[in-house]
């Protein structure tokens, strides 16, 4: 049971993988936490770009919300073709690379690397607007608040997929039905009553419109807006993650989150729109979320507040978790195809893509370090890459059904009008967002593809460097010669001298000097005599080969170039024949006996590595300490 | 040309160590620098004890200082003895083991440890100190400045003690010459004019008297004092550092020291006499040195001010490099016995022994962390280490020429009385700080000194189990079975496999298996096929030995755990042979290299290191990856 057992859990092994599959109800909170936690800061957004509308926003939220829900319902349609068309894994990634080829399949993963890392900030920085806005004394801790949960949910993700997905499902169910029977109930209200509702606890008012309703405005906050859609591609990217029958667990689940966000952005359009709630400034103290006003004004601050927006907390602050589980998902597919490090590709100590994990972790943990963790500041970096993956996803659909042929027409209609629609909106949401942050995503992508473009050259140029095909040949039949290096005589090193002459009849003992004190020339002699006493003379008497000692003087601490020296001069002198040089290495058993013991052997060790010729073997013979 | 050597020099050859040695021009500023910067917070130390006295304090000044100069006398023509019996080391560690036995050199060399700790921090608290005094704005960054100044004196030291020595030859004489002058010149306006002289710039006025002036006082006022003699005994634990003729380099060195040392305590206590010159606290606000106060009295605010101020900053932060010279001599002195990890004994890039360097930054900074780098709250940590080498060195000096018998008598009497006198001190410093803080330094000096026993006693018990005596005999002959692990054909594991060809007829290829993908079973089929074909199928034909393919799936990342299992078997049929894993390895020529090639082949190493039974050897096969 090490630190990092009960840390992350104990080791799976491969197999175990199987089992670690997910349905539906585990699938919603697992890839549905983005999408629902959008419905927070989505509209929240519309609003904070209609603040200067002052009341007269009411009059125009309606028509910000209602193309974002038409939106959402051509993506809906859209990606269950994509689910269906690909049961296996249907991120835009592999969409893209089997339709429209390579290009397309890069700028799809660089797009997606990007969002999911914006999702993990904004998801984590509004979370935290929403505690602030409850608690308000610790709206001056808003940055390191962001970062310890960044922390905490990439530690639960370290520990593997499954228990991620059973600690955040309670959440997210509390959320829906709270949020969902608050609007509801205020609906009832409204349509009984009718009229102007009371609320319960007043939303702050609204000031006097400080311009006029432009289009361009109302486009910006459309735009804006638009970040509340971000998300719904996750069940897409993550199909290999459910169980059977795959295609209706994913689609169920991709049904059941579509439909909650789109009621959850129609009913806070409507409340927002009869109770006059408006958005604030996250950076002032006094701060308030849309939603917690709106919890406030229909139920006032009771229990029910308190459930309604610690739900909330933890389904925004755990939406960072749709990206925990599709970022090292899609680091994985794009690094088997040698666009990303290999590492990437190593499933991890729980089967979890750690590399994936950290590198998330640390990007968005820079993000929030430099937006402070202030939602609104991040909101325009996000959704172009949303979109953009969304364009390529369905573009590569509509090649798809092209290419399929026969009675897919009614498929091709679907996604066609999903990549017109999603042009479209990635257009327009470029345009209004560009100068306010976009222009960073627009630069970033491109760069991203770029770099994965040179790993995939570098992997390339050394995979045929190192290839070798065709019959396999021996060029070298002596054995080599075998160096044992060593300051001292010790069980360690006649060990290593012993195996030395099973290897091979040519064996040199190099006795490292240290070359400290003024008795040199006797400290020669004596090692000469000891040796020839003790080991080369007994093993003449009894007739076997005998190791030749080579004194080697060390004049630096870094040993390694005399022996280099050495080994030069042997290759020189026996060519086409290999050299090992043995090194006796203490292996300590505690972490004290390190401090003990140093780390020459592992110097040695390492730089004779770097330097190694063609035919230097290094041979670690290692000696556990004593207890 | 890399980092490392921009930042620490290049490398120097152990043979290039004679032409580093020092003469006494340079033996000043790098052995006296503590002992003369003493000169600054000693006499403040005292004056800070007498604060509550006011003005009174100013009769009794002259009355804590004389005793201290009487001291220093002392401890003069005893140290001149110490450099005559061992010029090539008369550290107080030597002369203990030599003349005492092991118990009070370790007792040596814990306290020697520790006053060379305290030495550094409070030097640079000191000196940022005196900084703050003549530039009061930086008074809230004590802290973080007394941590800069300690990172610079380190990295200055990892480059060597030569430049060192350069580095700091400069601000100690011009310390010496101002300070000198300064105090001259008030001198002999006050002989000249006689009187109550005018002070150019009015020190703050003292306060009445709290408190009457108790012996008790006087005592605690003297042992604060003596904190002025630390850094006295550095020149004798240097003594090797000088070049020819040794004695009469390390003595000429010892006289201006003490000399100088002696001048200004003498020189500072009648000023402040006359002047009228109090202490102040240093946590405070508009803090004033004593040293600062003086310089502004006698010459006021200008030039010389500023020159004189300097440099006692410089001598100050740098005394630490009187430490930082002394105390990786006596970790390596005492890390030869065995007492201190043998890292210690290791000389390094440069011929400094940086394990040393390291451990002295880092115990130093927690210290200064730890009290704020106020020089005052140090100051009753201090000196007791130093009293106590000072009365080992003595008596040890004492024991030695009782051995020696014959005309040294003269020399004997002067070594006792420098055993009583500096017993005494010790006793009376220990008392009179005792609740002040000392008592942690007289738990600390017994816990290191249990602390380097007990490592003794490990390094003791690893030699017993290591040690190898008598005729070296050989009891396995048959060559080993070589196995080589890899995960797919290609060039380096090509290499891997001619080799292991080379080195015994029993040769295994270790395929391991990923186990990923629904096509398993197809898999295996053909690696078998492929391996038949081009491997073994050839060198059969060739009539060679035929390496056996064995098939280890790998169901964890960490693979060594199936490879251990497959050598235990190989053990098990073969008994008394050993086995040897070859693993071909890719060595990066890049750090970019590094991030994209992972460190597999390296954490296999690692862990089979630490899981190796006695007869298992860990074969690296390098190969350099392309440009």
């Amino acid at each position: 049971m090490t630190i990092l057992d009960l840390l992350f859990g104990r080791r799976l092994a491969n197999r175990e993988g199987e089992q670690r599959k997910i349905g539906w109800v585990e699938g919603v909170p697992a890839m549905g936490l983005d999408g629902l936690g959008s419905s927070s800061y989505g509209p929240e957004a519309a609003l904070t770009i209609m603040i200067p509308l002052g009341a007269l926003s009411l009059a125009y939220v309606g028509w910000v919300i209602a193309p974002i829900i038409l939106l959402l319902a051509v993506l809906y349609v859209s990606y269950r073709q994509v689910i269906l068309a690909y049961p296996t894994n249907g991120g835009a990634y592999t969409v893209a690379k089997e339709n429209l080829g390579p290009l397309a399949s890069q700028l799809a993963a660089a797009s997606l690397m990007l969002d999911y890392i914006l999702n993990v900030a904004v998801g984590i920085s509004a979370g935290v607007g929403a505690l602030t806005s409850s608690v308000p004394f610790l709206h001056p801790y808003t940055l390191p608040l962001c970062l310890g949960i960044l922390l905490l949910v990439a530690v639960a993700n370290l520990r593997g997929t499954r228990e991620a997905g059973w600690l955040f499902a309670l959440p997210t169910y509390v959320f829906i039905l709270s949020f969902l029977g608050l609007i509801g109930w205020a609906l009832v209200r409204l349509a009984v009553h009718g009229g102007t509702p009371t609320p319960v606890v007043a939303p702050p008012p609204l000031g006097p419109a400080a311009a006029g309703a432009s289009l361009w405005l109302l486009v910006r906050a459309f735009a804006a807006g638009c970040t509340a859609m971000t998300g719904v591609e996750a069940v897409s990217n993550g199909v290999n993650a459910f169980r059977e029958p795959v295609v209706d667990q994913a689609r169920r689940t991709l049904t059941i989150i579509c439909l909650v966000l789109g009621l959850l952005l129609a009913g806070i359009a409507a409340v927002a729109h009869a109770y006059g709630l408006g958005a604030m400034d996250q950076t002032k103290a006094g701060y308030q979320s849309v939603l917690s006003q709106l919890a406030g004004a229909i139920a006032g601050r009771g229990l029910i507040y308190y459930v309604a927006m610690t739900s909330l907390l933890a389904v925004l602050c755990l939406s960072a978790n749709t990206s925990f589980v599709g970022f090292p998902r899609v680091c994985n597919l794009v690094a088997r195809d040698d666009f990303l490090p290999r590492a990437f590709a190593v499933s991890d100590r729980r089967l979890v893509y750690s590399a994936g994990v950290i590198l998330l972790t640390a990007t968005a943990g820079g993000l929030l370090v430099l937006f402070d963790g202030i939602t609104d500041r991040l909101i325009p970096l996000f959704a172009i890459g949303a979109f953009l993956t969304f364009t390529l996803s369905q573009t590569g659909m509509v090649a798809h059904w092209r290419r399929q042929k026969g009675r897919n027409l009614h498929r091709l209609a679907i996604n066609s009008l999903g990549a017109v629609t999603t042009i479209a909106a990635l257009l327009v949401i470029t345009a209004a967002k560009f100068l306010e942050g976009a222009w960073l995503v627009t630069l970033a992508i491109p760069l991203v593809v770029l770099l994965m473009r040179s790993i995939h050259r570098y992997y390339e140029r050394q995979d045929k460097v190192l290839a070798s095909h065709g019959e396999f040949s021996v060029d070298e039949h002596e054995p080599p010669t075998v160096m044992v290096a060593y300051e001292e005589r010790n069980r360690i090193t006649d060990r290593a001298l012993r195996f030395a002459m099973t290897l091979s009849p040519d064996v040199l003992a190099v006795h490292l000097l240290r070359l400290e004190g003024p008795n040199h020339e006797e400290d020669i002699a004596a090692v000469r005599d000891r040796f020839e006493r003790e080991i080369s003379g007994p093993l003449e008497r009894a007739g076997a080969a005998t190791p030749r000692l080579m004194m080697v003087p060390a004049p630096f601490r870094e040993i390694h170039g005399p022996l280099l020296e050495l080994v030069e001069k042997i290759d020189e002198a026996t060519p086409g024949r290999s050299v090992a040089i043995i090194i006796p290495e203490l292996v300590p058993r505690h972490w004290w006996q390190k401090l003990l013991h140093g780390r020459r052997a592992a110097q040695l060790r390492t730089a004779l590595m770097e330097h190694a010729g063609p035919r230097l073997m290094i041979v670690s013979s290692p000696w556990r300490g004593t207890r």
